[in-house]
């Protein structure tokens, strides 16, 4: 297998009990596609043999980024319901004018295919030119069995083809589509049916769902989730976003590995992820962008020790972002985490977010995925906003520019 | 002169009365540095020659982007401070480890001319990736004539070989150095003694001041700009910032250029701006960073006819960004700018606040400095938040890739 040592590098490994896992003269040796060895130079082995050498010049190295929350597959936009809003639109002729999630559904059951994993393939591009090495990526706006295959379908090809590790989760509980109108409880059916047949097919690694009075209500929300667990599929939720439903308490008694948005979580939601061991996956994104004044309770998340996660949720109604070096300073201008805290949350706790234990840290036998960036000290990619300091990215030990 | 029609294009020429100045199936022919038509397709004078011809395939082209109100060029950055801050030490403890704006004219003292245009030429060159054609910056980093002639001499400098138009904007009267410590309005008549020598080197295109508590007052203002009015210097100001100090009336009494910031501008002040015919210059990025929750009086200034420009403010300490697309998004999510005022406010009201009247639209005789998208609207430009779509970027005739 092919080893590259690479040196003079300052590392931001997260391993270890260092603010940052700091290692200020560092060595990172890839082997195929994990690391080797991680330390410092001086401790490097005598007589390592390797393949190819890459002097990093004092460069800040950090784990590759990791996205745990996204909507990245549907089609068109909604510029011009945006632009409604800003005009005075009222919510009626926004619904009249072909806006909302149903605009969406439409937009996303209409492309096919292939159009779909090129809008999709680009947007990743974006946040891969910023060091992104693994990303989550939800269904939902199919909300039909063959749309929703459709959307996890493309997913899957992302992972194959975009240079670029997917995961796929199942959000085919993410709002009621206009055939089942007022019959919400038949198609939570119908999304528990298409389940095993969704998961026959190798297209889901883990099922989420939208637990919200303008979603799903908890009862719900929990068939749901007692399918998955029948069929032995991790869960996941969009919990107590805007208002407090007691979603949380309900993935934690499901094991769930995350739950995320949480601005109205209440002490008794924290406690049960206290307990539960469920990250706590933050999204300034979406608060931003809604203007929403309700923080998530960051100080109780963080006394109770549950891991924070940060993540774009980009989606085209509610976060259109595609930085997510952005959403680092977002978490720390409007949710006060640290600079460490922030970074922590888009590398190893969004690992856990994802149930993956092999990356998010710089460590002995972790996959070679990192970020070579032009600062001087990590607290940098959260201070500035709308910089990209990415100088590589290394993804399973192959390194490309941005 | 070399001719270049460009075709096929969607043109926001963001003059005339339509929404967006928009032309649907447009072309423009650039004559040397400016524009020698523009107008739909199909009224192209018949045996029009032209050295070159580029089909835009139905791309979105909009003017240069302009930024009116930077602080580009400093040393040192201040990401240790925004760290501090996030783990709860006081403004005493930022103080004391080296904090705040005195730890930036400390830097800028201390660095060299060379390096000092080598850190602002990589930040222009993020701005300029985002189709940034003209910038103006400011000096107020120096405070001492040596280190603001040296500032200055910088921006020319950036004018001359980052590829970008630069205006140079005289701050003195930023902040009182150490060495004028409670000597204020002796530094005030240093500012003043200073500004003629500066102007003598070449080096003013315009006089700004900080009019503000924690900055200086309305009277030590008036002397700034009475000497700049002797010397036939434009005049502009940050004003009513953090406080209203009637620094506004103050301006427009001087015939500013601009009013910057307004975050507590009065209806008196309101009333100025619309008879002097300053441009509110509007900022959202600083508003975001410091977690403002004042927000201009957007809609008085928009019922009351006066131009809003939107800029970065580029600075280490209140606005570290380095996207001026982010600030389309700002404005419209924070501000509640609509798209069109956005843009207009990174264009044409832009080039009025510099007391630029060749650019900022696409029309006859105006410079040809114009952006070509990847997008099928210009809503898009400030709906998305963290993606660049920037195809093309033309400055003077001359065209670049990002
Ligand atoms: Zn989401
Ligand atoms: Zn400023």
């Amino acid at each position: 297998m092919r080893r590259v040592l690479w040196k003079n590098a300052r590392l931001a490994t997260l391993a270890g009990r260092e603010p940052w896992g700091w290692v200020e003269q560092g060595a990172l040796l890839t082997e195929g596609l994990t690391i080797a060895w991680v330390g410092p130079q001086a401790g490097l082995p005598a007589g390592l043999q390797f393949d190819e050498e890459h002097d990093l010049e004092g460069a800040v190295v950090t784990p590759g980024l990791i996205d745990c929350h996204t909507h990245l597959v549907y089609g068109g936009q909604r510029a011009r319901e945006f632009e409604l809003r800003l005009q005075g639109a009222s919510y009626e002729e926004i619904a009249r004018a072909g806006g909302g999630i149903r605009s969406s559904v439409a937009a996303t059951r209409e492309t096919d295919e292939e159009l779909l994993f090129q809008l999709a393939a680009a947007r990743l591009q974006s946040l891969k030119a910023e060091g992104l090495t693994t990303v989550e990526i939800k269904s939902g706006y199919g909300l039909s069995l063959e749309a929703e295959a459709k959307s996890l379908r493309v997913a899957r090809r992302l992972g194959r083809e975009a240079g670029v590790d997917v995961l796929a989760s199942y959000l085919g509980a993410h709002a009621v589509p206009p055939e089942f109108q007022g019959r919400q409880d038949e198609y939570v059916e119908a999304v528990c049916a298409w389940m095993p047949q969704l998961q026959a097919q190798g297209l889901v690694d883990a099922v989420d769902a939208f637990c919200e009075g303008i979603g799903f209500t908890p009862e719900q929300t929990r068939r749901v989730f007692e399918t998955a667990r029948r069929l032995g599929l991790p869960v996941k939720l969009h919990a107590e976003q805007l208002s407090d439903q007691g979603g949380t308490q309900l993935a934690c008694e499901f094991k769930a590995l995350s739950c995320d948005h949480l601005e109205h979580l209440s002490p008794a939601g924290v406690l049960a992820m206290a307990q539960s061991g469920a990250v706590a996956v933050l999204l300034p994104g979406a608060y931003y962008f809604l203007r929403d004044t309700h923080l998530p309770p960051i100080q109780a998340l963080r006394e109770a020790g549950v891991p924070m996660a940060v993540s774009t949720d980009h989606n085209p109604g509610t976060s259109p972002t595609l930085s997510i070096l952005l959403m680092l300073n977002m978490a720390c201008t409007l949710f006060r985490l640290t600079p460490e805290e922030a970074l922590r949350g888009l590398t190893v706790n969004a690992a856990k977010a994802l149930g993956l234990a092999d990356r998010g840290q710089l460590a002995l036998g972790q996959r070679a995925d990192f970020c070579v960036w032009d600062v001087s000290h990590p607290n940098e990619l959260s201070y500035y906003f709308g910089r990209n300091p990415l100088l590589l990215r290394v993804r399973g030990g192959i390194e490309s520019r941005p």
